[in-house]
């Protein structure tokens, strides 16, 4: 039996930003860095993180396989899409769930979970 | 570097129902198409459009690997798991995980999201 | 087309405890046998368990890909995080996310999916 091959980037104390294994990439849950903006801004700032992020491993959003989102209020859902929209590959849209849960801190008000190909 | 070669279907302006990257198949999240009617209504509905979706692909129920639940209420744990049980390929069932989440809409009492091999 | 490759194990009525396919295996979602305990004590059993599932198919801890995490009450956060920092192997850490949800059974405090390499 030989050991898999697995690249991990951005690894902190609990966890890897991004863990890489046979051509498909595991995100890890994407917050706002800035908490104290609403639901358009939070998006658009985890959105613009998972660019950054699929680019150090040259990767990009026409690429994405499947998308977890995570809303705390579900109310926000239409908000979410409109900057989701203008974000999206067009032509290469993901899997995608969005469902409603709190998250580890109470102003975080979406987060993000992304599986990509590489 | 190759560019992967990723299959998607019934895309949506929003995502796709379903994307094929590697032998690997994730479908979006389903809800029903009635939302009218309950628990078990509902969760029928899902499990005939997961089947024509993975008929779509050239896969079936018995290649499922991973299946994510949410029960908008999870004292329905017990109904849903009666029409699954109907449904599963009893010699190959999947991974799965079941939680309570809510979702867009307030009628939606449940969500599958597949992860499939093709 | 050829039928893709799948192993299952600990199979029940309902799913299979680890299904591995492609060299992937993704775990069904884990709670502790005893729920009588605290979080601490919750998450220790299920990463111990976590341990000889991945044991049983020839994986270990510093093959997981992502690990995600249910917890009924966010606010076991910290706790939760203490136990998992003891468990992970630092060198290898999944990617990961950890949500609220109330999972199958008022006195779970904790549930634990995982996807890892073989």
């Amino acid at each position: 039996m030989t050991t898999p091959v697995i690249q991990r980037y951005e690894k902190t104390a609990k966890l890897s930003r991004v863990v890489v294994h046979q051509g498909t990439a595991y995100l890890s849950g994407l917050t706002a860095a800035d908490k104290s903006v609403g639901i358009k801004g939070q998006t658009e700032q985890i959105l613009a993180r998972a660019d950054a992020l699929l680019a150090s491993i040259g990767s990009n959003k026409s690429q994405l396989l499947y998308v977890q989102i995570w809303l705390k209020d579900i109310s926000d859902f239409d908000a979410m899409n409109e900057v989701w929209l203008d974000w999206i590959d067009a032509d290469a849209p993901p899997a995608r769930a969005t469902v409603q849960s709190s998250m580890a801190l109470p102003e975080i008000l979406i987060e993000v979970q992304i599986v990509a190909a590489v």
